[in-house]
């Protein structure tokens, strides 16, 4: 379980270090910024990057609601459960805080850091209902992706890493303007520990949303083609 | 069939998500907007998500022209031909509906959702002949990727889903100005039910157009390479 | 043959139809375009989606320099180098009547196509010394790539398609400024036997130089690690 | 060591032509530049595509600070280090030498060319504890990447390129405007040479920071997972 803990805390670190870091350093740069295509992009990636080193190890979840998924899904024990959930929200803060320094370092304040936000706090002002079903719809089919492409039934199952990742790549690619995409508790937390306020008052929805959305896969995987 | 019926109602239904939803949502978002191309990455993600994950089930078509090119190609029962086409049709349209709540989410009217059009409706103003050529030829080169890739002769087999979501990307950048591109009847359907008026009766090339290139593809295939 | 040279024909269709087609229709369209990075990741595309498909047929050089650089690395009998560029020749230019049609299909002209050029018809006004040496070394590398990737004592042949399509993607996110990036005299003559007078006056460069690059790669290649 | 040296020496002058040049040639080029996005992908493909063709021959490091974490991981022999670190410093010192031909090639000066810089010389103006943190963290993550990827346990071994050229991609979609992105002394130092003043006064800190990084991660690798 230290290895697996680990993994857990390395990897969610890197995804919020890579997701949320390209977006608050990166997306806007002047003339040459790498927008939220850049940011889409560089989420996926520290989930593909980390599925093919530390995959081995832990299954890289990196997600408290992939967890949770699985664990509906029948793909995980519940012992596991509560240990990945602490090493990926840790993971997180502490990627948070390495941005901390970073961001702040040319004199700028963190802002809304990368915080998620419905009604005014979502970067397109889409109202709560629109917020909620778009991050339980987006989590659903993470996991349906997710339990797909690693059922031991998948004769092409070395290509999971790549289909997960790329699958995190456009739930941001569609909806980053809705709530600035979570799908994720624990990037959530990470960034409302810091931005605190309405971050933390609506952390409720990025908590809740993607872990309906995530069990509702389990639940219907194991229906529909198991 | 069950299984495989749903497979491509859910595969189809995050096509027409993740496809038209970038582009309703993300395209065009002020400043840091994902453009042509991330709406082209996220069509061919679709695809590669869906290849790896329920391809095993069904083959992830999610396109009825897919499936017809297939069936002309020899590669699929005439019996399941008709079941794949509804499960599509309605996998776009359940998709569209969510899409429906979402962007108008924040008061924003659907406009021209994301419809194929051609003449005065084709975002570059493209005309009706080179509208269906470019449909066509697009659609043709799809299913030749496809039945090459999926040939049980080849021996890299395993990054079929690779390529093939990946000529989806590649039709997307080529092809957008001219039709917004369909290459997918259900895809099509999908938006023209909820635009109504013009999208309905420029409906026909999108399903033609697509099925002829599909077709063709499947004769040129079986005369030359097989 | 006949299997081989059609394959090369509708392969070098491929990629002249949805590079020069990216970079027609879509690099530059107002407000969302896909810029060169589209252009450049279309390019990729072509040859990585005929490399999974028809590689198995015909090994998807899609480019005289390439089936050269192969033939002086040993890789290519020697009767088959003419009806490979022949067919390679011809696909471009189909390709090029195709996007003709499309092109001007909503009242533009033509242009300059996407046509290579140096000096006063380099995009980013590279002089010919600068040209020259830009395209016989992308070329080079393309080939010290394609030679690697393919040989049969490397483990991870699999890769080989994408490994080499990106290549492609690579050498147009450097290139496009100094020449609009050839690399490939078959890309080439299919615009300039559309533009005519300068673009046909500095074809000899973007013939010359890929062989060169190409033959040179694969001299280098025998002679080092092989 | 002939054909490892080589390997090397190829390989990283691939890299900084390929990363350096296009950020040199394409990121800002009016109208359709690659931005920042384009040059992440740059520096990611040179890496995928080498690892691809010549990993078999020396296992694609190409950057002193991966030799050094991989040696400190206990995966490559002490006698290697020293001339795989010359041989990807000379390779990046010619490739800098060819991009000083192109980028004057229009009358352009090579100007700070893509020298590394924190402070003033930070693109984003982040000052020197930023830009060793964040060069020291985005090192450690890459060998952690890197040490996993090739762990001999792991079974999806062949996707390692993948997953370390796309490492490299996410880097840079973090941290450019922080100091350019080095991640690698000999990347660094190549252009260094070329810039002279302040590049080279600042030099130290991307030796050092990649260095400790890289070596730390092989201290945390083996202590972990191994």
């Amino acid at each position: 379980m230290v290895q697996k803990f680990t993994a857990e805390f390395f990897g969610t670190f890197w995804l919020v270090l890579g997701g949320c870091g390209s977006a608050l350093l990166s997306a806007a740069f002047p003339g040459v910024g790498i927008g939220l295509l850049g940011v889409a992009l560089a989420f996926g990636l520290t989930v593909l990057t980390i599925a093919y080193s530390l995959g081995r190890v832990s299954g890289a979840h990196l997600n408290p609601a992939v967890s949770i998924g699985l664990f509906v899904g029948g793909r995980m024990p519940a012992k596991d459960l509560l240990p990945y959930i602490i090493a990926q929200v840790l993971g997180g803060i502490v990627a948070a805080a390495v941005l901390y320094v970073i961001v702040t370092g040319n004199g700028s304040s963190i802002g809304t850091f990368a915080a998620n936000g419905y009604a005014e706090h979502s970067p397109g002002g889409y109202d709560m209902k629109a917020a909620f079903l778009c991050e339980a719809v987006m989590t659903f089919m993470f996991l349906i992706v997710i339990l797909g492409a690693t059922d031991s039934r998948n004769s092409n199952g070395g290509f999971a890493g790549l289909a997960i990742g790329l699958t995190l790549t456009l739930i941001h690619l569609i909806s980053i303007p809705v709530t600035n995409t979570s799908v994720n508790p624990a990037r959530s937390i990470s960034q409302a520990v810091f931005v605190g306020g309405w971050a933390v008052e609506q952390l409720w929805l990025f908590i809740l949303a993607p872990i309906v959305g995530a069990a509702l896969a389990g639940i219907v995987y194991k229906a529909l083609w198991k």
